[in-house]
C-alpha cells in the first residue's frame, strides 16, 4: 500500500483525493491546507491538518498549491524521506530546490468543483529525478489513470501554453457564439452538437486536417459579410486574426 | 410517403441522402447534379440525372447547392408545384426568387465526407413561406433528427456566423496547439481528453460560466511567460488579443 499526503484543498487536490478513494493500492492518509474551513471536505474521510509540522510520514507528498507557495511548503518538507512532487503545469522540478526525492504529476485537465470527471481519460505528465520514483509515479498513476507520459519541465511548460488555445481559448470561442446568440434570440443550444463533433473529428485526426469554413475555402465574399454583422470591433479584430491565421498556415502547406 | 428530389451531390446532399435511406416516410426518388461522375456513388441507390430538365416531380426539391447557384436551379424548377427548399445558411429565403412554395432546411454541423455524422443530434434550423410548408419541413427534420427550431433568415445568417467562432476558428486554436506538439515532441493525443471535456462542458452549462486560464485570473505573471514562450508573432497576436477579449468581457461583468 503506497501511502499519501496531500498538501492542498483546491480543484486539483479535491480530485485527486476522489480519485484515490477507488483505488485499492494507494491510501490517501492525510490532506493538509493552513485554512481549516478549507479542510471540512475531508474531515470526516481522513486525517488533516492545518500545520505543516504535523504531517506524517508517508511514501509521497503531493503538493497542490499555488505556484508560487510550492517552493517554500517543499522547503519545510525537507527533512521527510518520502518523494516530494507537485501538480503544477508551470513550475519546474527545480522548484523542489530542497527536496532530496522530487518529481512532478500533472494532471493535464480542466476541473471545475462543480462537475465530477472521468479520471480514467485524464493523461498525467510525469517527471522525476530518479528511475525508480518515475516508476513510483507511473505505479500512482495508473491507479486512477489510463494514461501517462514522461515529460520534461520544458515540454510541460510548452502543454501548460497549449492548454491556454485548446482549452481557454477555444471556451471563450464559445462565449463568442452564446453572446451572438443572446443577441438575435437563438438558443446557444443549437451549437451544442457542432462543439461536440468539432471537439470528437480531432480525437482521431490532426486538426490541421479538418479545418473547414470560409477562410480556409478563401470565401472572400462570406468573409466580407460576416465581418460586416459583427458589431463588436473586438469580434472583428478576432474574426479578421483568426482569418488571416488560417490562410497563412494552410497557404503555407498548399 | 413524401418524394424527394436532392439537388447537388456534395457533403450535405450525401449525408442527407444517407440519413433519409434509413426513413420509413421519406424516400429520394432522385438526385441531380450537372456532372455526371459526380453521381456516382448515388447511382445503383437511386435515379439520377444531370439535365435539370429531366428532374421527376416531387412533394420536396432539396437544393443542396453552393450559394451562387441557388437561385438559378430554384428558377429552373419554377413550374413544380412541390416544395422548393434550398440548405444554406447564409442565403436568404428570398434567394428562391422564383418559387411559390419555398423554405431552407439548414442541418448545423460541419460535414466530412469521410466521418459519418449521427444525424439524431443535428438540429435543423427550418424557414417556410407558409405554416402548411413549415409542417411538411418539420415532418421532414423529424425523420431524421430529434431536434429543429424555426429560424428566420436573418438569425440563420447570425448561426452561420457564430458557427465560424464555435467550430471553425475553435479548430484552429487546436492546430496551434497541435503546432505546439510538434515543435517540442509532444505527442498531440495527450491534449485529446482536455479538449473532449471543454466542449462537454458546455453542453450543459453557459460557457461564459466556466471560463478558466490565466487571463479571467488576471495572471500576469503566466500570461508574460507565456508571450515569451510564444516563437510565432502571429501566435503571440492571437494570445494577447484572445486575452484581453476575456479580460474585457468578464471585467465587464465583475
Amino acid at each position: 500500500m503506497t501511502e499519501l499526503v496531500l498538501l492542498g484543498s483546491g480543484n486539483v487536490a479535491t480530485h485527486l483525493f476522489k480519485a484515490f478513494l477507488g483505488s485499492k493500492n494507494v491510501r490517501v492518509k492525510q490532506v493538509y491546507n493552513h485554512r481549516k474551513e478549507s479542510l471540512s471536505f475531508f474531515q470526516d474521510k481522513c486525517e488533516t491538518t492545518t500545520s505543516i509540522s504535523d504531517i506524517l510520514e508517508a511514501d509521497v507528498y503531493v503538493i497542490a498549491l499555488k505556484d508560487d507557495v510550492i517552493s517554500q511548503t517543499a522547503e519545510a518538507l525537507r527533512n521527510k524521506d518520502g518523494l516530494i512532487v507537485h501538480t503544477s503545469g508551470t513550475a519546474g522540478l527545480d522548484a523542489l530546490v530542497f527536496s532530496k526525492r522530487k518529481g512532478v504529476f500533472y494532471p493535464l485537465q480542466t476541473f471545475s468543483r462543480s462537475k465530477e470527471v472521468n479520471y480514467c481519460e485524464i493523461p498525467f505528465c510525469l517527471e522525476a529525478n530518479s528511475s525508480q520514483d518515475m516508476d513510483l509515479l507511473k505505479q500512482l498513476a495508473k491507479e486512477i489513470s489510463g494514461k501517462h507520459y514522461e515529460i520534461t519541465s520544458e515540454q510541460r511548460r510548452k502543454i501548460h501554453l497549449a492548454a491556454v488555445f485548446v482549452c481557454n481559448f477555444v471556451n471563450y470561442m464559445y462565449t463568442i457564439g452564446e453572446t451572438i446568440c443572446e443577441q438575435n434570440g437563438i438558443p446557444f443550444e443549437i451549437f451544442q452538437p457542432l462543439i461536440k463533433e468539432t471537439a470528437l473529428k480531432v480525437q482521431h485526426t490532426a486538426p490541421s486536417k479538418v479545418q473547414t469554413g470560409p477562410a480556409i475555402r478563401q470565401d472572400q465574399k462570406t468573409i466580407n459579410a460576416h465581418l460586416e454583422q459583427l458589431q463588436s470591433a473586438e469580434n472583428k479584430q478576432i474574426y479578421q486574426l483568426m482569418t488571416d491565421a488560417i490562410q497563412n498556415f494552410h497557404g503555407k502547406k498548399l
